[in-house]
């Protein structure tokens, strides 16, 4: 038996007053996701813990089965991972910004113009970057979306015990690094990472690409501002740990950095933008043909679109985004034979709070064998009253796999 | 947005015969609780754990967010805490009775003849006592109600790990300290203890009070017994933990003790007794008025009543006091705006126990934002449909936090 664990980003709500106090969910017309309901099992959970605030890296991170207590050390870890950088244990990463700095090293733009040249060019000007007296250190950047980038050090004696150069505001240099205890590994790291920034600045400064921009009077990706410090992680390989062979379905790099540490395959979804208008034909396309024709037999998705609803605090987008998914992508999934699916939020981005909050998210598992409740709706306030009650996210791969009759009798 | 955690103390009940198979919050006619039902979400709450019993003390630990069984040392610290002595880390901490022994050592009435003449001039002259060998180590008494007081000893070597002076029944001396384990600082602590029961003795016995109570036929306050013996214990700040200014309200010195370690500000309501006669007229305006009108945000309300009747097996007054709390009190707590509220209990004290049991007790939680359940009606019994569904108390904290918007985000 198959299964796959649907995530639908941000699904979760409170109750909205422009929608009669209902949660976009509970008032979406959703046929698909509700026949699946009445046929599955139902409940809530708390993808790491009740009251606890996920993001979507912990909550995923919690939901794979791992402690994110202890695998999230910092999000740049996962953000490297995500762009295809291959980290490796002890590797300490960050996530930058390309950012513009005026000839006092004053931040003007942090994200240098919302920069969408290809910055490639930038990054392998970088790359050629070493620092004197840390010639031991490799320095490694990667390229990702618009003004993102991802930094990695490799070396001995590295540490993530340091603070951010991220000012958050224009108008000042970027932050001095400091070592945040006094252990020797600290200071150097943030000793080196300061020349690392200065660096950045005098191999961007005059790059044909921000020559360029100069003279078409855009702000020019000319430093390199590194935060999410994270010391990369020892992660437990999903396929061993439970016999599987797994593969990940998502739109962002942080999603997708999580499945790559977790040893899944990824399975690119062609011209998603991990927004509203994402195109959830080819999205629903590429789920049935790894479903279909790949040997993989379990499968993280992930769905952007309602999260990003939630963080603008737009109820009727985010009631619409899951009308559609529902229709486009629910139509397919409720129709498939041999698996055994979850669909499920990471967390809930509420209207009201515009961010993450830690109220539980509605789940339901659907396929052949789950004891079927009597709920015949999938939302927050339904799915309360179903067979699964209220789990926790860490419990989730154990029963999936049960379910999937993949898991050890523990005794005898 | 603030918040507030209410506990009727030892408001769960078991179905009780003469109540037609109710408990007596089912049974009784409480209209505000249950409109706060009706527009809040419900469940059960364990304070501590499944079929754990806790104690008023060790459920309002976990219900502020800490670890029972490493906070929880012994009541004596928060006793001690609880009357106001300002105990440190690492201090010794009783509480004790004034009890009356005869010239052969033996207890004659464990609680002095539950003395109600004000005992300051008593502790007084204990303040008073050195142990010779033990000048290094401070004794330090503080009065409390009736017979009760409580002892600090502050000094280095001394231990916790010792057995209790307390003989339970009247016809035999005090016990005997003992060190529980073979330590030198237990060894000593449990000398020290001994040597500081006899002297009591002899400071006490021709105490002017106690001439004066031999001469009106009252047991004489003679001797000094400790039991309850505990390590003060390093506590988090709850307000810089959470970032709130938090106070707590309450009738006894137990919970006043355990919100003083939190670190929170305390707020007397005059005239309490801590019984079903409490003034509640008082009470509600007492909480009012701190809502209202000073700048705490969070507050930790205890209403100790229908506890009371719970030991005593009393239905009926239970009933009463719970229809009585819910006329003066919730009519108004039901009222008021911009502040989630938690309603819930510390543990049951059913009828038919006369103690505490681990049965959950009910929790709903009223105010903006919140899911609501379609439960009407506030008991042990309703309560279990609605969408809390079953937590923890050690969770509540977080799940307050998160509905007044006062959390982060555990990664991105």
């Amino acid at each position: 038996m198959k299964g796959m664990i649907l995530v639908i980003d941000g699904l979760g709500d409170r109750p909205v007053e422009e929608l009669g106090n209902k949660t976009p969910l509970q008032k979406a017309n959703t046929p698909n996701l509700d026949k699946m309901a009445e046929n599955g099992i139902n409940g809530i959970m708390d993808s790491i813990a009740p009251g606890v605030r996920p993001g979507s890296d912990t909550a995923h991170i919690a939901i794979l089965g791992y402690d994110p207590y202890v695998v999230y050390t910092g999000r740049g870890p996962f953000e490297a991972a995500g762009v295809g950088l291959d980290v490796k244990v002890g590797d300490i990463a960050f996530r930058c910004n390309f950012s513009t700095v005026d000839d006092d090293f004053i931040v003007t733009d942090r994200r240098a113009g919302r920069i969408k040249d290809d910055t490639s060019s930038l990054i392998e000007e970088l790359n050629k970057m070493t620092i004197k007296g840390y010639e031991d250190v490799e320095i490694m950047f990667k390229e990702s979306t618009g003004h993102r980038a991802v930094l990695v050090l490799r070396g001995i004696n590295l540490s993530d015990q340091i603070t951010d150069a991220d000012p958050k505001i224009v108008g000042k240099p970027p932050k001095t690094v400091y070592p945040i205890n006094n252990s020797i590994n600290a200071e150097k790291t943030a000793d080196l990472l300061n020349k690392v920034i200065k660096e950045s600045y005098k191999i961007l400064k005059n790059h044909p690409l921000n020559l360029s921009r100069i003279k078409n009077n855009e702000p020019p990706a000319n430093v390199i501002i590194p935060r999410g410090v994270g010391l990369v992680p020892e992660v437990e390989d999903l396929n061993k740990k439970y016999g599987i062979n797994s593969a990940c379905i998502a739109e962002t790099g942080l999603i997708i950095g999580i499945a790559r540490f977790a040893g899944m395959d990824i399975i690119d979804v062609e011209g998603s933008t991990g927004s509203v208008d994402t195109n959830l034909d080819v999205f629903i396309d590429t789920i049935l043909n790894a479903v279909n024709n790949t040997d993989h037999d379990l499968f993280l998705v992930n769905i952007k679109g309602a999260d990003e609803s939630g963080h603008d605090g737009n109820a009727e987008e985010k009631m619409r985004f899951i009308e559609k998914i529902d229709e486009i992508v629910f139509s397919k999934i409720s129709q498939l034979q041999e698996i055994v699916t979850v669909v499920t939020a990471d967390h809930s981005t509420p209207i009201s709070v515009k961010d993450h909050s830690a109220d539980p998210v509605p789940i339901m598992i659907y396929g052949e064998g789950v004891r079927v409740d009597d709920v015949k709706r999938f939302n927050e306030i339904d799915s309360v009253k179903g067979g699964l009650l209220r789990v926790k996210g860490s419990d989730l791969m154990n029963i999936l796999m049960d379910l999937m009759d993949n898991t050890h009798k523990f005794g005898a």
